[in-house]
């Protein structure tokens, strides 16, 4: 349970960058050296670096080193327990408006009826 | 688009908490005052505070003051946005793994004539 939220911490985290985002985005369709990714984001290749430990430590991205060449590509992590937990949120969330939808509406009936009686 | 970008970093960055994300579940449920938040999850009232502020940021935790009480409840934004980056993604990536597929089943496809070309 810990590890699950500490997957979870480390995956959202990554998640919270723009470029991280765009990496993610880019390598879904191709797999890039880390000079490749410092080129099309314009970047240092120190700052991409970072940005890759960060989506590496998160099990998003790994990489592979090939003579002088590290290349990136999708990692073993496939944002399914993140994908899970907001859709679990949002279920909740929905019950919970639905719930409230039904309370106006109750009320709602009630003050028709409160309103007939005192016509009547 | 830079406000998109600047909402998703907020949200993903808000949900990078074990404390937030119970925070948000907890709220899905029922709305509930600062004090009694900061006593479920066993935390100071400023740390508690702190949470709130990085997910009344998001968007995600509205809170009001009512009295000497305030109190919290899911805020504006319902993580729509979020979803459906990590379902784009998601969809992004398995095309790509289909792709592998079909290109590993062609390797096979011509292995298997490159042998049987050879026996005959």
């Amino acid at each position: 349970m810990v590890q699950y939220q500490a997957r979870l911490d480390a995956s959202f985290f990554a998640l919270a960058d723009v470029t991280r985002r765009g990496v993610l985005e880019l390598l879904g369709r191709t797999d890039a050296s880390i000079t490749d990714l410092a080129d099309k984001f314009r970047m240092t290749l120190t700052g991409m670096k970072k940005h890759i430990g960060v989506l590496e430590d998160a099990g998003l991205v790994a990489t592979e080193k090939i003579g002088r060449v590290r290349t990136c590509r999708l990692g073993p992590r496939r944002l399914e327990e993140e994908l899970a937990w907001l859709e679990g949120q949002r279920r909740l969330w929905d019950a919970r408006f639905d719930e409230l939808d039904n309370v106006v509406e109750e009320l709602k009936a009630k003050e028709q009826s409160h309103a007939r009686r005192k016509k009547e």
